[in-house]
């Protein structure tokens, strides 16, 4: 036995251990992204042959959609370094141009599909990036799982958040529904989101009530997030038919009948939130309305308000004498969140004029930027505390 | 109305749409990797500056512990290509190396970290690996869960596969306990592992009964994997304290706890397995023989099944004496998968011939290869049949 012993250790200690730094360590062995403590941030790369480094981030003056770039600079090591300026605190997205080619930081394992993209991300704290963090508080579960849409014809796959305790409680939990955007999935809130971060976090401090959080999949064509159904890794595409053209909207009771009868909840207007960003807002606009005694709290983020030209879904007939519905029904809050750069701003202010027209109710919270994740992610840290009260 | 219909519909298809195919889709759009009819895959890289674009994948004979890797060709266009031989069925890993720099495939999304290395991903079908894909069959919900352990003072994250219908069911559902390697954590076998495909698809065709499968951290020191604890996004390192120090094994009844507490199992030893690559090997060697009337399946899958030297946890002592005391026990299946090139090859024959010695039966599968996850998705494919029969 001990020969045994010994064996294994000198095989472990040598062999296995030094050759698997080689295989399974980067070779890079170096710190990057390194969040200094003012909050600057120094990236690092070595390329000792390349002829021009780049880096890429969304703290730097964007060119219209396209993220802005700088240079690093190569040191005597080979090693190309950046340091930002101070971050405020938030999570940020990055990569790296090394001879004009993109490439992630291969020192971050850290990495977040948005569409068919992958990039690096960090989190700058000492603000509101600490809601985007895991903390040593009490933590929800997240499922995945899958449910039956009878309408839609197949079995789809959803995301769940049940809040810290739900599993030990005897209690019925509120529910908000949470639907992602255009080219997104039921992966999208949960990744780029942090919802299960934000939620855990505002639950431990007392400023969100515990509540269940449903991340539904708003393309009707797809069962699942690429990769996550039968039709294998394919690349993602950002546009799917039948995103905005009633479909999802209508076969939304397959969803709440899943969750009421597999979750307990609370099962009435007062224990139901709908909220969604982009295209989601777009959804949770018409859901709420088509279904006009369901929400008793309705938030719509960046929301692409309107419907394309040409569709033909009765779902989007008669808007106005649903939501003369919706208002004559009543409900708690109509929140709307838009930023001032963004590309839907006019259309948001033309639905706000509509609105107040009917002297329909709601609070506006205009942001700084654009369409962005960083709004999203704001505007649900801001709506979660406003319900359920 | 119509009116802003029409201003809505200009807005989406012209700069939105537009603009976000620069910022979201990748510049390269191009289709990488291609898996053509005959199981050759084409790989595509443009770089049209690069001196250089080698493309290092597991297919690819290695050099000792280093994947392979060999040229790609430039085109007129400035995209480099390389086309497999015919690959056996299988999920494989890959990534470019760009003028000696590694680089990931930025037409392929599908990305899986392995300690501190994240590599692209794809699965050549029509054999094993069509047991590693999301097939159109049920699935079962995966969950990220916090359980208490109170021998190591903290809670911990944990990973929890429930078969298709245990929701409605009100049947007792067996356990398999599944334990990482090295390196790995709570995410290593739902990831690599392609845990929930497995069962999914092998419960679908009755070759394995409805179970639920638990994945732990064997990291005594971690809360949870790198990324999902408060010690935030720091780098991952392969080797921890603590990890084969006997403190895992010892809190082992708290996670049994935790899961015979919140599921519906069947809570006796003919509903328990425990099984483990490498590092979790050991574990689950030494923690079915430290609770010796626990278990009655048992998986060492090319297991590091000796201690180091010099520890001092008790749990390592008396090997022989508690062995003994499982055989007299009884359990009902204790199978070793092991690959004929492993680096633990001999120690896993000297392991047996004392099993041999003690007339402790063991089923005994030699495998082709080595220390892989190859290895380790076979093994599990071929453990999980024989479970609970």
């Amino acid at each position: 036995m001990k020969k045994l012993l010994i064996v294994m250790a000198l095989l472990f200690q040598t062999s296995f251990i030094t050759q698997a730094q080689q295989a399974l360590w980067n070779p890079q062995n170096i710190i990057s992204p390194e969040i200094n403590p003012d909050n600057t941030v120094t990236f690092r790369c070595a390329a000792p042959d390349a002829r021009e480094v780049k880096i890429s981030g969304d703290w730097l003056p964007a060119d219209g959609w396209v993220p802005g770039k700088t240079d690093m600079i190569k040191g005597t090591d080979g090693i190309w370094t950046y340091t930002s300026p101070v971050l405020p605190s938030e999570l940020y997205s990055y990569h790296f141009l090394i001879d004009g080619v993109r490439n992630f930081d291969p020192n971050n394992v850290y990495l977040i599909r948005d569409v068919a993209t992958v990039t690096n991300v960090f989190i700058a704290g000492g603000g509101k990036g600490d809601l985007y963090k895991v903390n040593n508080v009490p933590h929800g579960t997240v499922a995945r799982r899958w449910y039956e849409s009878p309408k839609l014809g197949v079995t789809r796959r959803i995301t769940i958040y049940t809040p810290p305790g739900y599993e030990q409680s005897k209690q019925n939990f509120p529910v908000l529904y949470l639907l992602h955007g255009m080219g997104g999935d039921e992966e999208a809130w949960i990744s780029l989101g942090r919802t299960s971060q934000i939620l855990d976090n505002l639950i431990a401090v007392g400023k969100a009530i515990p509540m269940i959080v449903v991340m539904t999949n708003g393309n009707a064509v797809q069962e699942a997030a690429p990769g996550e159904s039968s039709l294998g890794m394919y690349k993602p595409t950002f546009q799917l038919p039948k995103t905005m053209g009633g479909e999802f909207e209508e076969s939304f009771p397959d969803v709440i009948r899943f969750v009421e009868s597999n979750y307990r909840v609370r099962a009435d207007k007062s224990g139901r939130a709908i909220a969604g960003l982009s295209m989601g807002g777009f959804h949770a606009l018409h859901i709420s309305r088509y279904f006009p005694n369901t929400f008793d709290y309705i938030g719509l983020f960046s929301a692409a308000i309107m419907p394309f030209e040409g569709t033909t879904s009765k779902i989007y007939e008669n808007i106005d004498e649903t939501l003369q519905k919706q208002l004559k029904n009543g409900f708690r809050l109509y929140w709307i969140g838009m930023g001032k750069t963004d590309f839907l701003y006019q259309a948001c202010q033309d639905y706000r004029t509509k609105l107040d027209a009917m002297k329909f109710p709601y609070t506006y919270r205009e942001s700084e930027g654009g369409h962005t994740w960083v709004n999203w992610r704001t505007y649900l840290s801001e709506f979660v505390p406003l319900l359920f009260n």
